[in-house]
Order: structure tokens, then sequence, then C-alpha cells
């Protein structure tokens, strides 16, 4: 972990592979002068661009030992007015990896050194540009992959979460300058800290703290995908509906091999709404559903997922055969949201269909294979989110180093209500409230030390 | 293929995938005022940027129905100072491909249209901001992966080439005028082009043609890798070679699956040059190499190659043995170089065996398990290459398009000289001069038609 900000730093900014164009970036007190000790201009004379206001773009060659690098687009970021806070240079080349390698070599040699995963945005928070959940939410941003983990991700790094924990922060640090003002004249036994006051901020700040806590369920989800476990027996048409949905959405599909061999997870992105896949093994007979369900795979499934998905084949099985089998998945799906799912059906028939499984009036009928009602089943799937009550605009906790931050806060802060209706001294008071502070500090990076931010900033990828 | 420049194009000219930033390109008369109509400042109202100058970068906000899209940089290219001589604006995002197809979606739904391969050099090619072999060459540059086909690609994009074709072309223009007006004044039988200056001009020009079409040889090599060939029986070492190969240089190796299934192209960029191996099955017995030779695939590799190694193991083999083999194998390389390798050598035996197979004094002594000597293997290869006098610095064709234009304007002008020795009338010489000036045309793109754009243009990634 480098948190000198005195050094030169550059890396490779765009995706790696060949293409139209890449971008390489520097940032540091020499980064504008090690670009320009090889820059010249289409005359082949030297370039001179430290002088040169910032936010500025200078066409020109890089050249190296007489050799012509390549014809750049130099692009100036003055200090503080760039994204780390100091100057700043991004090298636009032509996108061939040859080069790329050729001009990350000669500033390598020349001044520079290899940033570090997310020391671009580490400067930022040094230089304090960002604060610390802003930075964590740019590599959020970053990975985001739906609409909603993007606009979550996109008001945490804009400051919403920061400036809603710093308010908390704030208003708490008021009274415990008071409360240590007490210890200093403990000897005459005086309140400056208005008690009623004191409780009816803390109870104030831990609603805010526990409704954020709780949004972090929603937020997992958000950042993560909901989890939604197809089960069914092997002739029930899962791959059919899994193909049918990853069809609809080709272009933002991903395909994450599992852990398991047999099971492959897919993402879907449905109405701006990340739903992850996860196909299980089928169950192989009919009515021994818990022996079946006994297989691992499905188990495991079905316990990482937030809905289950039971697909059937309507013409295999009776009501009655549908009631058993649901009864029993009940038993093991948890607290995960059931949809019963009937394939196979023939539109012309849905209504005996319909009259047959009357006694589970919310089963959705489709045909995978004929691609009919699968905007039902998706609308179900989104509703069933949506009862979730997400408001984008709410603050949503993402980050589970947040959420553990915010539950000791709470912790600490419940002791103070105790504390306060037990009517204890001061300073034990003063220890709880400080423990807060720590913990709501440590979000925003107010409070902060190297092993945080090397854990923080090791997940982002080089050049950011 | 769309040779209009009048509407406004749009797309991601960084490689695909997640990263720290990615870039948004828009070329054409709106791609200003399409980007600045979702564009907004800190304090959230719309930040113009029309007005500003050209080569200026431009933080702000991009905003569309109320959603924050990202926070981006916005960087002027106005037009003719342009890459492709109109306006032109780069967007800097976070290189997050749910926000990538954001703004493409949003760019594309508000005036700008998807860009086809290579249209942002089109562009620049129909705005004269570079000739038709410049224009191929940026994509040259683009997949260049050494630094000798970098060096080519970059001599010819800069026009080192197409300056060489213009002034070819200029000498014959005039020539071919004059010629052309004494058929005005054919009735009088009046010379106003000297035949004897003209003789010594297609002379000179066919001569200057004539290297450069020898050139090709080298330059094919240059930018498609010198392909060789090893080969070898299955235990003679042959992937422990590949490997060792390989290893030295991973940074710069990419795997290319041959068409056959046993085959493996591997790259190495050796001292700057790229040497494409091709692994071949191996010969299966000791002594009947060419039954052996007839499987296909070795067969086939050795046709393609330019160089053969011959690996073997120094343990297996008798003098006499190796002697008989590489006999054999020679009938097959035709024009190949050969290189003999023996494998397995213990350092302590190795003058032992160079006495051994001292009728072979050209044999390299390896031990690719443990990496002894393998250097000087490498220096082989690279010599090898060298003799063939390679100097980059010369104009050296890469381009099978501009060779095929070059023989068949050396063609023609080949019958010019032939004309005049024969004496013939003026108009037949004119023919086979407008035709040697239409092929010479043809490489700038001076003489042009929309079948050679496309087939040109479609070649290029998206994005350039």
């Amino acid at each position: 972990m480098q948190l000198q900000t005195t050094d030169t730093i550059v890396a490779l900014a765009t995706a790696h592979g060949s293409s139209a164009i890449a971008v390489i970036r520097l940032s540091g007190p020499n980064a504008i002068t090690v670009v320009e000790s090889f820059f010249y201009n289409k005359a082949l004379a030297p370039k001179k661009i430290s002088h040169k206001h910032s936010h500025t773009a200078h066409f020109g060659i890089i050249i190296h030992q007489n050799v012509i690098i390549d014809e750049v687009v130099v692009t100036l970021f003055k200090g503080p007015n760039s994204y780390t806070g100091q100057n700043s240079v991004e090298v636009s080349c032509h996108g061939s990896i040859f080069i790329q390698q050729q001009l990350l070599q000669l500033f390598l040699s020349n001044g520079a050194r290899m940033a570090n995963p997310g020391e671009f945005t580490l400067r930022a928070f040094l230089n304090g540009k960002l604060d610390l959940s802003q930075a964590e939410a740019v590599a959020d941003l970053i990975a985001s992959n739906s609409a909603l983990s993007h606009q979550v991700a996109m008001q945490h790094m804009r400051g919403g979460f920061s400036s809603k924990i710093k308010t908390l922060r704030t208003n708490l640090i008021s009274f415990a300058s008071l409360i240590e003002l007490e210890l200093d004249f403990s000897e005459e036994d005086v309140e400056f800290a208005n008690r009623h006051d004191l409780k009816n901020l803390v109870t104030t700040i831990t609603n805010v703290i526990q409704k954020l806590i709780a949004s972090f369920e929603v937020g997992n989800v958000i950042k993560n995908g909901i989890p939604v476990a197809i089960v069914g027996k092997p002739n029930a048409g899962k791959s059919t509906l899994l193909n049918v949905l990853l069809d609809d959405d080709r272009a933002i599909v991903s395909e994450i091999p599992g852990t398991t061999r047999d099971t492959i997870e897919d993402e879907i992105t449905i109405d701006g709404v990340l739903f992850r896949f996860i196909d299980t093994a089928g169950l192989r007979t009919t009515t021994d559903i818990v022996e079946q369900i006994g297989i691992n795979k499905a188990l495991e499934a079905i316990k990482k997922s937030a809905i289950v998905i039971y697909l059937f084949d309507s013409h295999e099985i009776s009501s009655g055969d549908l009631k058993l089998e649901i009864e029993l998945l009940r038993e093991h799906i948890g607290t995960s949201q059931l949809v019963i799912v009937a394939n196979k059906i023939d539109v012309e028939n849905l209504q005996d269909l319909k009259t047959e499984f009357s006694s589970h009036p919310d089963i959705i009928y489709i045909s995978a294979k004929e691609h009919k009602y699968i905007d039902a089943l998706k609308q179900k799937l989104v509703n069933l989110f949506d009862t979730r009550t997400v408001d984008a605009t709410d603050t949503i906790i993402t980050n589970a180093r947040h959420t553990n931050s915010l539950k000791k806060a709470n912790t600490a802060l419940l002791k103070v209500s105790e504390g306060l209706a037990a009517n204890i001294v001061g300073d034990l008071l003063a220890i709880d409230i400080r423990y807060a502070l720590n913990e709501l500090g440590n979000i925003t990076g107010d409070v902060t030390n190297e092993d945080l931010l090397d854990s923080i900033f090791t997940k982002f990828c080089i050049g950011k």
C-alpha cells in the first residue's frame, strides 16, 4: 500500500485488448514532464505542453530514440482540478497492444511507476476529492450491470450516502464534545450536555442507522443480482425456459461457470433489475420430492436464492401431486419466494388447465418452447422484487463493510440509550459515543488506517 | 457503405469490457450538440460546450430523463482539426459495460447512428486527412504486434509509402498529358513527349515498382510473422521447446487455435521480429521419414513455413540416421530454411556430441528442459531473418492489395517500354500509361470506387 502521492504513477486506463484507441493515464508531480520529454510536433520538433492550460488536448508524436512509437492526443488535467487532485495526463494512443506496451514501458523507464489497483482513486481520496464511501462507489459503478445497481452506485459516488453519515456524525460530535467537556469539570458535577436532547438524538440516529442496515438486504441483491433457483424435473423444460429468457436479453447476458460442475449461473436484467438464475440439477422422481431435494446442488441453490421457480410439465402432473410437491418444497425454501410455473401448455386448453389447478391460483402458465406468456413470468419476478419497496432514490447500502460499521455503531448507540436510561455518568457515555463516531467515520474515511485502505483499494482494477 | 459524411456517427472507441474508463467517440455535424443536450454541470444546470474551443476537455454529468448516467469528461475536436476532419467529440466515461451501453443508446436515440467498421477513418480519407494507403496503415498499426510490423505500419501511416507512389504518379502524369496532347494534334504528327525521356522515366519507375513488389515477401512476413514449423519425433521435446520459448515471452504470446485439430500456432516476438511457430504432429518412426512426412499436417506446416526446425533427441539418433533423415527432409522443404536442433544434451558431454555429429556443423545443441542454449537458437532464427536484409526505413509493402496494383502497373509499364522500343503510336502508349496511373492511384485512393473502399474499411474495427 502506497499512501504517499509524491511519485508519478501510470497505468492503462481502458480495457485490455486491441481497439481503435487506448488511454494511458499518469498522475503525479512529474506526470506532464514524463510525457512531454518524448512529445514532438508534426515537424518532429519537441512540443512543450507543461505551460499549457489544464483541460486541453494536444496532438503530437511520441518518439523514443528516433523511433516513432505513435501519434497520440495528450490531454492535460492540472491539479487540483483533476480526478486525483494532482497533475494528470491522459495519453490517447492507437489501440494496438504493442503500442500500449511500448508506451507504458517508456513511461515506466522514465520517471513513472506502475500504479497499484485503485491507486488513482486512492490519491483522489487522500487529496480530499472523494471520501472513502464515494471511492468505493467508483468501483461499484464500474462493476454495475443493471439500472438499479448503477443508480445506487451513482448516488453513493455523488456523496448521497456520505452526506447522510456525515450529518449523523456531526450531530453526535457536538454532544460528544459537550460530554467530554463535563469530564474536565467532573469534580463540579455539571451537565453541559442536555440528557433529554441527547436521548432524542440517539433515538433519531439509531432509527436512521437501522433503516440503512435493513436496506443492505435489498442493496446486496441490487448489487449482486436477485438469486433465482429454477427447480423441477429434468423434462419440465428448465433449460428451454432459461434459453428463452437469455435469448431475449442476449446483449446483457454473462455466463458464470458455477462452482459445482452441473450448475451454471446466468444473469439477466429484466426491467432494470438484475436476476441471477441458478440452474439446478433436475429432481428425478415425481412424488418423493424431499428425497430428491436431498440432491445437494438443488438444496444449495434453493438455500442461496431469494426466489425459487418450481417449473413443472402441465401434462405430467395431477393437481393432487402438485399440492403434495409444493407442500414438501415449502419446507425447504425458508424465506425465499416461491413461483409455481406450469410449462408446455396448449393455449387452446389453457382454461381447462386453470380449472384443474384451481387450488393454486397463483400458477403462471407458459410455453417456454413456443415463447408464450414469458412476459407474464418476467413481470411476476419483477413484481416480487418491487414488493420489497425499493426506491433507488432512498439511500441503500450495498457494501458489507458499511453494514458492519453501521451495526457496530448501532450497538454502541443502544448502549448509550441504556446508559442514559440508567442515568450513568458521562465518561461511560463518552466511550460508547466515541466508538459509534469512530465506526461512522470508518465509512466515510474520516477515521481510517492503512489496512482498511489496503483492503478497499486492492479490489479495484488497475488504472482507476 | 456510407460515403456521405453529413450524418453523425457514434461508436465505442476503446476495447470492450469493464475497465477504469471507456471512450465513446462521435463524429459529424451534430456530434457536439448531441452530447451537449444531455450535458450538465455539477449544479445540475445545462452545460453549454458548442462555443468552446477545439481541443478542450470538459468535466460534467450526462443526465437523461432525470437519471444521472455518468460523470464524464467530454473532449471537443472541431473540424477540420480533428481525426475525421469534421466536428468530433470523445466522451470519457467510467468503464462499466452498463454505462457504455446506456451512453451509446442515448446518443443513438438522439441524432447519431452507429458507425460502421472503420467509418471514422473513412471520413478522414473522404475529407482528405489521410490517403487510402495511410488509412489502411491505421488498421495495420492497430494490429501490429512486433517492433518491425509496428514500424512499417507507422511509416505507411505517416505517408512514407504514399509519397513514393505519388511521386511516381506525378512524373508519369506529365508525360501522359503530353502524349494525350499529341493525340489532339494527331493529324500533324508532332511529338510533344520526348520518347527518350519517357523511356528513361518508365525504366526508373518500373525499377522502383519492382523493388516495392519484391519487398512484399518480407513485408508479408513482418506483418503476419515468420512461419516456423517445428518437426521431429514425439519424444524429441518439441512441446518442451515451445513452452520454453513461450515462457520467455509470455506477455506477448497469443494462442491461435489452428484450422486442424492438432495444430496450434503460437506467436513469439524475438528481438522485435514476430515468429509464428507451427507445432506439428510428431513424426512417428526413426528412419522412414518420408512416409511419416506424408502425414498431411506436417507436410502442410512445412509447406507454409519459411523456417523448418528439425528437432531430435541427441540420445536417440546416430549420426548416420540423422544424415539420412535430413536428406529426406530437404526434399520436402523447398525454399524454406532448415535449422537442425539437437535436444536433451548433457552440458558435460557436449563436446562428444559435437564430435559425433561433426558432419553437421550447423547443428544447434540445446536442452529445452533445462533452458540451456535457448538463446543460441533464438539468435539463429533472428539471424536467418536478418540475412534477408530487412531495413525498416526502406519502404516495405505489407498489403496484398498494394502488391497487386503494383504488379498491374508494372505490367502496363513494361508494355509501354515495349511500345517505345517498337516505336508505336502515342495513343496506344497512352492507354497503357493511363492504366498504370490508374493502378497507382488505386493505392493512394486518388482513383477509387465504392467497392474498393468497402472492401478496405469493412476490415477495420468499429470505433476507428
